[in-house]
């Protein structure tokens, strides 16, 4: 049997912001999985800022997708066929099928998820690689101790909120920069952090930073780079710990973005600038999900998911990581529940 | 007994490189030693970059010296009278006597000096702060292992030189930039370096990185910071460690510096800057200073100071560091060896 799918390739490599002539929906086949192997329908699919990365051409630690290719991504969807035995018809799993509706992959690099655990949409953000990338990034790169004060850049995002939320659960102080009134309201009142501010608002950031971190900052966790981490620079405290896990803020520049030079302000503090990748802690996955999940069941860890309907509506939900639109978890629905 | 000491005080906060206006040579009286104290007659002075931020009024690290205060210095000297029992006149100590010709110290901060075991000059240089911030900042810091490659900027500095030299020592394969070609050959030549080049002959400082280190480097001590340091970071390996130890191109810039924002980098290649400050080390002081001694008379180990005579001539002495005319340790011989 040939399944039929729909995929979003790679036209052209964009310049600046991903613009709908950049991607290209087509009608594929896939064959029918072999020994092994099962087929997979997708119900959901994460953007993430990574994904600007993959569909540049510039040197980074992933090879980027050819011209043609389908964009990568990770998934959650509904097993149709299985030809392994570790999987069934109707299992619901997480797999890296990209942009696409349907897609074949290996049963060994599923991981099965269980609807009674957490809604599955969360294997692509609270409990998947942004939830993940934040318990990661801020317990073994940042290292807080309990009384710290920890700041977060790009706080509003998949990635920043659990972050926050961390720090607080870690026994510090948590404080967020985000896009938006909304946003920054957000974060106080629903995330539970302990100060946030609207970076657009603001006419001085170390102002606003003096404001909201009056000891300073022990953890920075940047998501964002550019003028937030300039000025984040200049209120570190001695041994801070700087988390470098995204700079969004630059992955549409095009050429070569300048700033003030300040790694002066890392003698004067003695601080430490460390970039992380979540990959590198596979081995602490497992570990790290179970902590999620346990604060997500405690309540102590809370999540939004923001919704764009069709996959032919990706490219513009990706989009919106950049906008700054989003709230929360940028999800794609690509196809209905099981019913 | 009124001594009399010549100094040299701070006469204006200087713009940029720091001009001899910005200093003043003044004649004044020391009192006598009381109890517990030493009188010194100088012999040696010290110049380094940091104290380019003391005579500024930035915040740093340290309380910037007032108009008309002395300018601050490490010193080598000898005791010209004694109130305290651990001294005696004739013995030769380091102090922190600052740009003057005589002062009176604590007899317990005094550091005393074998002359038997290395020349007494060697005490400001390469078994001293020079030395012992080397020694913590790559070995500490940096953690070079054996195979790996070093990068040094400023390597034919006090600090620089002694880091290729303990990177060697660690099995580590050392390369260095410095200004001029003479430097260059000093230090592979001299000191043992696998290989360096004049970053003023080069067009292209990256390509200047890949042709001395085919194998991308591990550890970059930087004491340079600017475009050097912009092109390192495009050829760091994965988990490579950048030591902040000095940053000397910008010591003189006016207003802000600005440069390509590339913390990206460190997210590409999982890699960690930090910035160190070799007072932060000082119980690990004494065996470093062990470790350097044994390299010093196993030959493993060399230096090389400059010398420039007459306390009058220090703020020329210092500017020396800046337009890169030092080779090796810069010193100011202020007075006679005791004879």
């Amino acid at each position: 049997m040939v399944q039929s799918t729909r995929q979003i390739v790679l036209a052209a490599r964009p310049e600046g912001m991903a613009k709908d002539s950049d991607f290209r929906l087509v009608e594929a086949t896939i064959p029918a999985p072999n020994e092994g192997e099962v087929l997979i329908r997708v119900i959901w699919l994460s953007v993430d800022p990574y994904m600007r990365g993959r569909i540049s051409d510039l040197a980074s630690y992933a090879e980027p997708i050819p011209i043609g290719g389908v964009i990568v991504g990770d998934t959650v969807g509904e097993v149709m066929e299985s030809r392994d035995p570790s999987s069934k018809a109707g299992d619901i799993v997480e797999s890296y099928l990209g942009w696409q509706s349907h897609g074949v992959a290996k049963a060994r690099a599923l991981r099965k998820l269980d609807p009674r655990q957490a809604p599955v949409s969360t294997a692509l953000g609270v409990l998947g690689m942004p939830g993940l990338t934040a318990y990661h990034g801020l317990i073994e790169v940042g290292r807080p101790r309990p009384g710290e004060t920890v700041f977060v850049s790009g706080a509003a995002g998949a990635v920043g909120s659990a972050v926050g939320q961390i720090a607080r659960i870690a026994g510090c102080r948590a404080v967020g920069s985000a896009g938006g009134p909304a946003k920054a309201r957000h974060l106080t009142a629903d995330l539970g952090f302990d100060a946030a501010f609207d970076y657009r608002a603001e006419t001085d950031l170390r102002a606003a930073l003096a404001r909201t971190c009056p000891d300073g900052i022990d953890v920075y966790f940047d998501n964002v780079g550019g003028p937030i981490t300039d000025a984040v620079l200049h209120h570190i405290n001695l041994r801070a710990r700087v988390v470098i896990c995204g700079q969004i803020a630059g992955y549409n520049q095009r050429g070569k973005e300048m700033g003030p030079r300040n790694l002066w302000q890392l003698i004067v503090k003695r601080a430490r600038i460390e970039g992380m990748l979540v990959s590198d802690f596979a081995d602490k996955g497992e570990a790290a999900r179970g902590y999620l999940t346990q604060w997500l069941h405690d309540g102590r860890l809370k999540y939004r998911e923001d919704v764009v309907e069709g996959l032919e509506n990706a490219p513009a939900a990706f989009r919106r990581l950049f906008t700054g639109e989003n709230l929360g978890k940028q999800l794609v629905r690509v196809g209905p529940d099981p019913g």
